[in-house]
């Protein structure tokens, strides 16, 4: 189930630092998936800017360049050994989304698909590709945002970048400590 | 106890997303430190890249601006409330330092000081400002790393956004799955 997510809350899941999953799709091709972490929050306003480090070792890259557009979807601990995996193998070689057994969804705004097993899905479009030359860096605007209410798994995985990850744990409820920040805090 | 950490190892403690202090020094001012949870891996070969947002409402901004150096401290699980309370007020007002007791040590290749109390530091030089303007980004690249091999406590935090943070639990390996990737397992 997917909810709309408003878009002034899509940087409370890419703060924290998950791995994600980003699909793309080029033009007769069959929709493809990546794992990325190389990402961060940019602008958690109106409209929230995601940037994200994608290069042309992977496959997505050439499908971003092309199309301007992808979806950023976050998947959870249970999905963890799916996520390494389609990030060892190459959408060159195979259909990911069958492969793994996701389930493609239609985005609303953009080609990429939702997939359906993740807890949010971003749809993105490129909003400034002045730094991919140099750094292989992408901002991206995400312009319509999703989550499911009703999954009871919420916690992400982080990747400390040699093959293991940390799962997430508890909570620390540190709120009344905002008192810079309060617009930010619920 | 700080141990010199190989570059080729910083986005090891980047790349899960912790929440990190930032020190700067402006000349003839006390040194300063800010909160920031917005940064990712730009580069994980040398020289080690880091994007980091800072704003101009953050006090910090104006002495990497006029400076162009920084360093990047990783706090662990238990000075959490600190980490907090440091982002929730500003040098402008108050030594952050003193204020909430951590020990200032000196870099080697920056001014800024590194952080006694905290798991890794990394002194930084802006490597790139072109995105300053636009998004408030700064390319960080790493000149000197430093990481405690004595402390026990290695759980870093993550923030969702909302003064509410998420403490690392246990690691999933996944280490043989890194078939694509086998330079970075170890």
């Amino acid at each position: 189930m997917m909810d709309k997510l408003p878009l002034s809350r899509v940087y409370r899941f890419i703060e924290p630092g998950p791995v994600v999953l980003v699909t793309t799709v080029q033009k007769k091709e069959r929709p493809n998936i990546m794992t990325m972490s190389y990402h961060m929050v940019m602008q958690d306003g109106i409209p929230p800017l995601i940037g994200c480090m994608i290069g042309p070792w992977d496959h997505s890259f050439r499908a971003i360049r092309a199309t301007g557009e992808c979806v950023i979807a976050v998947p959870t601990v249970e999905l963890a050994t799916k996520v390494v995996e389609i990030g060892n193998c190459s959408g060159a070689d195979i259909d990911k989304f069958e492969a793994f057994g996701l389930t493609p969804v239609s985005a609303k705004k953009v080609k990429p698909p939702l997939v359906a097993e993740c807890l949010a899905n971003f749809e993105c479009r490129v909003k400034d590709d002045r730094l991919v030359d140099r750094y292989n860096m992408f901002v991206m605007e995400v312009v319509e945002a999703w989550v499911d209410p009703e999954r009871k798994e919420r916690r992400v995985i982080h990747h400390r970048g040699d093959g293991t990850f940390i799962i997430d744990s508890r909570v620390l409820d540190l709120k009344k400590k905002m008192v810079k920040w309060p617009s930010y805090v619920q």
